[in-house]
């Protein structure tokens, strides 16, 4: 009754790469065939001595993978006359899985319909080798990694009951604490604990607000060149977007005022301090009306205040949620410019019914942050190490700016011009009439230099005659070769 | 032309709540004055010494004040005549503000209009006082948080460069590596790292899959005693549930076979391991009928293992993942059960191109995960420390489980009954005829006993005899003394 063994060997032979343990692979091979319809309900399968003999395996391994079968209701309850082919399993049928290659890892089918995704390309360009002028990330050199290690320590010895267990969506208790001082002491939020909850990151807060917020058909207003990112987390929640312009004043607040009288908005996204990718700083006029027309028209006005600490000019221009008196302003912040990118935490502070949706969803998004590294920052921005790390950060990037300026008048005042921005990690260039921005980029590729020019950034995805240049990540050798690089590739 | 100063001291009393800088509550009291109109463009401020006399302070802190104004654009640029109200501000109208309180915090008002949120007491109940004999977590005493803490603390020395900066959304590829290893070395997936997304913590995952699978009016079949943050996560993206019944065996997929006879489902979500919250183990039968099923009809299974080391009789049960030719299976694991809850991992293992949807999810979601965070988990795979703990884990649960098992048997044969199970970290009893399981449980908490029964993960919410008991987190003595609790609430 039992099959010859050597049946089974080619199977086994195929899990031979998987990396499981023998016994596994040896039991996997029996269900394959049990599954091909080749082993039925109520057959024998060969003795273990037998099995073991012909496999050349311990006896024990072959063992291990029959207390597995039944285990799994593969063969019936163990018996002296031996082990049998469940008689449970009458309704299986030679499965399509003959179908399958039985050689190497097949190609996965997909067994069910799959809607369009999001188109990742799109929101992950792909990595180009060289010096990346383009980036938007700070010098991860300065980064306090060594502070953060010891805090997340501290963090996981000290509160190991507490961190290491479920803990409350809307953030740890310490955290939110300390980013309310935080807020109320710099950016003159008049904020308590209750008034914060903590994102993974400010594209979180971006989303959490939108899945809060948003029905599908809703208009959001943004900023005609802007942040892609937000865009499509808006998109992916149903919304409509209508783009408006900006200038070296930030958003043309006029602008979104007349659009707002052909239809009504459901929100702003916009970046007042230093708008993203321009850097420009929205003007107090602006601002003013900005509020009061979100008042009456009862819109949200989402502000992403991404990188309040890089302000180099006089002091960081306060959030439009610091003179919000009409609960309109939902405000986003982030550690990552502070700390680092990979440091992911960001947060939100809004009305407080806004704020209980907020963490609700969170719940269901995925339950909670990381109460480790929660604490552990907290430590850090309450002992100060957070924010001395901050103005060590601004010191150095406001040289570099002032650097790098210098070196574009030096060596390219023909083909660029540009205003020194109060702040950001960035400079946003014109070029000069003639000058085609996107060919630059191309030929800057070749001399191994990555620039990123306004079409990456714009609405309607046309060329405008900008490129943005990073500053922040780049020492002041880099700085030089860049823009040597840059010189060469005109 | 300037005011009384005395006008202004009301503001700073306000403000001096906000833990905010003495220069900043000035110039935020002056704000104050100009948005209700009280101080109009073109109005001259008071003089720095005026005001820093009238006011107490030093006329460095006024100064920082007024620079902070003109900073932001609400003075004119400075003059030696004075500081004055910038008359861009023209369109300032006596705002709304007035209306606000003035004295201590206002309460924040909603500007905007909002929809319902999900219920937050719905998914978090109430910290009741007590031992929780209710719960789902492991033992924290037993977390390994100081291998954890190294490991981290590694990461980020070593790996400062990579973890610290921005990452691929599908998981740090040294992650999604060791996942695969281990998932195919003890649960007979042909993983290899292309075939993992790296999720926070299994809710992510779900909710992932949520977002990628579903359109709103989709039906997803779910167990009618089952996992309510996953029915909510799928509702939340439009989803209509149907409940299939559950048994000793788990999901009656006979029961599912007829409801698909009736409603084409999109997807259904199961718990075969150890069934969520009966602990059944869904039988072989039902698994080769539940694949073949959905094979057919082109439907998602969506495999929810949240507890695949916990199994104490004989080897765990292999996932139906291991056995699915037709790519209709979407595999979700957690990090939570083997190492703490608090350790936010999860990962899915799917067909690709829903691997490729998912991932661009996650990025609208929150960019990415920790990846300082999934290095040092990875590392802690890759030793095999992760594995010990687990087996650790396992061998003193199972202890427990024999330990809750006996003392159940004597103390309370009368009132309950039970089948040991095969793994999971709770027992689930059934109470005796006569008895109320709902009436007991509050009973108990007059005994600070906290218990869960069956209604509370009921898909209707009606009361079935039956109750959870957790027994991985307690050791024999709370044990002993939770039993004693529940013979005294009887």
């Amino acid at each position: 009754m039992s099959r010859p063994v050597s049946d089974w060997s080619l199977d086994l032979t195929v899990a031979a790469d998987s990396g499981a343990p023998l016994f596994r692979r040896i039991s996997q091979g029996i269900i394959a065939e049990i599954r091909r319809g080749r082993l039925r309900p109520g057959e024998r399968l060969p003795g273990s001595r037998t099995l073991a003999t012909t496999l050349q395996v311990n006896r024990n391994t072959v063992l291990a993978a029959y207390e597995e079968l039944a285990g799994e209701g593969w063969t019936e309850p163990a018996r002296a006359s031996g082990t049998f082919v469940s008689r449970a399993l009458a309704q299986v049928r030679p499965a399509a899985a003959r179908r399958a290659s039985r050689r190497g890892r097949p190609a996965t089918p997909m067994g069910f319909d799959l809607e369009r995704a999001p188109d990742l390309e799109q929101l992950i360009p792909a990595h180009l080798p060289g010096l990346q002028f383009s980036g938007s990330v700070p010098d991860l050199r300065l980064a306090p990694a060594s502070e953060l290690a010891r805090a997340f320590r501290r963090a996981l010895v000290k509160q190991a009951r507490t961190v290491l267990s479920y803990g409350h969506p809307q953030g740890h208790p310490r955290l939110r604490a300390a980013l309310a001082h935080m807020l109320a002491g710099s950016r003159g939020l008049a904020t308590v604990s209750e008034d914060v909850v903590v994102t993974s990151g400010s594209q979180m807060a971006i989303d959490l607000v939108s899945r809060a917020l948003l029905r599908p058909g809703d208009v959001v207003a943004v900023e005609q060149l802007g942040y892609r990112p937000a865009w499509l987390a808006f998109r992916q929640h149903g919304a409509r977007l209508l783009p408006v312009p900006v200038d070296t004043g930030g958003m043309q607040v006029e602008a979104l005022a007349a659009l707002t009288e052909r239809t009504a908005i459901r929100a702003v996204y916009v970046t007042p301090h230093h708008q993203y990718p321009t850097t420009a700083t929205l003007t107090a006029a602006r601002r003013i009306a900005l509020l009061e027309l979100a008042r009456r028209q009862r819109f949200a006005v989402i502000e992403d205040d991404y990188d309040h600490e890089f302000h180099y000019d006089g002091r960081p221009v306060l959030p439009l949620a610091s003179a919000d008196r009409a609960g309109v302003v939902v405000y986003i912040g982030t550690l990552a410019k502070i700390l680092a990118p990979g440091v992911r935490l960001g947060y939100v502070v809004a009305p407080r019914s806004l704020l209980a949706s907020l963490t609700a969803h969170r719940f269901l998004i995925d339950r909670q942050g990381d109460h480790t590294l929660e604490y552990a920052v907290a430590e850090l921005l309450e002992a100060g190490d957070a924010q001395r790390h901050a103005r060590r950060a601004r010191r150095i990037y406001q040289g570099r700016r002032d650097f790098l300026a210098r070196a574009l008048r030096r060596e390219l005042a023909d083909a660029l011009s540009f205003t020194t921005p109060a702040g950001g990690i960035a400079i946003w260039v014109t070029a000069a009439p003639g000058v085609d921005v996107d060919r630059w980029a191309a030929r800057a590729l070749t001399h191994e230099l990555v620039i990123a020019t306004a079409r990456g950034y714009a609405f309607d995805g046309r060329p405008q005659p900008h490129m943005r240049l990073s500053f922040a990540a780049f020492n002041e050798e880099e700085l030089s070769e860049a823009v040597r690089r840059l010189r060469r590739a005109l």
